[in-house]
């Protein structure tokens, strides 16, 4: 893997390349259904936040909401169960050649992950890198701990390859962030 | 508490009856919001599910979603951890007299609490009956066999008195249903 200082590197990987194209959100959502339809785990993502101003009933038909307004979202967008624990996460997708901006995760997002951890959660952030086609998982007390102790603006890409997890893909999981769970959490 | 057979009784409680007016998901969403601010739990409710259909994106204001329907929830309300442990129940306001209409959960929601309970979630019901003025922890285990076992279209109210357990309410915790899971639990 290269972080280039310029330019774009598309290297193409040849493992289910087929899939590309698919956003983190879909492909995640497959794997979770694919969990649950396995009985392994129980894993949502929660419905966007919104505020609804008005609401429509028209005879004979569905209620049409005609004014709403997106909310920003005080939790991560994933949470749920597995093998008995507490999981949360959030899930990004990144389209730098470099680093990964702060600005692209809200406060309140890091926030509710720090609030959970401390409580006993199995919290982490999905990561894709678009240009390289890879996805990590980043335990939240890792980018955290980062978070905390830095000036820059940015998580560099190195730092996530260092301590961030690569998180394998299959035709059925393709986003299997759960078997890189149970081996960086040892569950 | 008595269940009449017929016409309405309604024993006013004399405890933060000042409160009353306020639905039973006002009375949760303030009562997380006290344990997040004690640093006692993290639960949530998640958003309403909606599928959106147009967005418009007026040049300097907000992005109006000016069409968009409301979805059925393929999970229960509220979930997120206290103790280390993951929580997750339904809340439901019940008007009768006599007992809750099965007709008022989606077999979802059911399907959902069987799950995440033998995924060794902490999973309960949590119904205020209107009427009598007080709310009741159904614990999702003892709700499924009772639902599984009967022929019963509805949830006597006899048998929420005889297995349920009932939520007290404080002014800073309106519905502090942690307390009692506690108890219940053994958490």
């Amino acid at each position: 893997m290269k972080y280039p200082n310029s330019g774009k590197v598309y290297e193409k990987p040849n493992v289910y390349a087929g899939n590309r194209g698919m956003s983190l959100e879909e492909d995640i959502n497959r794997t979770n259904r694919y969990y649950l339809s396995e009985d392994f785990a129980v894993i949502h993502k929660k419905p966007t936040p919104i505020t609804i101003v008005h609401v429509d009933y028209p005879k004979r038909s569905a209620a049409k909401i005609d004014e709403a307004y997106f909310k920003l979202a005080s939790t991560t967008d994933y949470n749920g169960i597995f093998k008995g624990k507490y999981i949360d996460f959030e899930a990004k997708e990144c389209e730098s050649n470099t680093s990964f901006p702060f600005s692209s995760i809200h406060p309140h997002q890091i926030e509710h992950l720090r609030k959970v951890t401390k409580h006993g959660a199995i919290a982490f952030i999905i990561l894709r890198l678009v240009n390289f086609d890879k996805d990590f998982l980043i335990k939240a007390n890792d980018f955290i701990g980062f978070y905390d102790s830095t000036t820059r603006k940015s998580l560099p890409f190195k730092w996530v390859e260092e301590n961030g997890f690569e998180i394998p893909r299959t035709y059925t999981k393709p986003c299997d962030y759960l078997s890189t769970v149970v081996k960086v959490f040892g569950v």
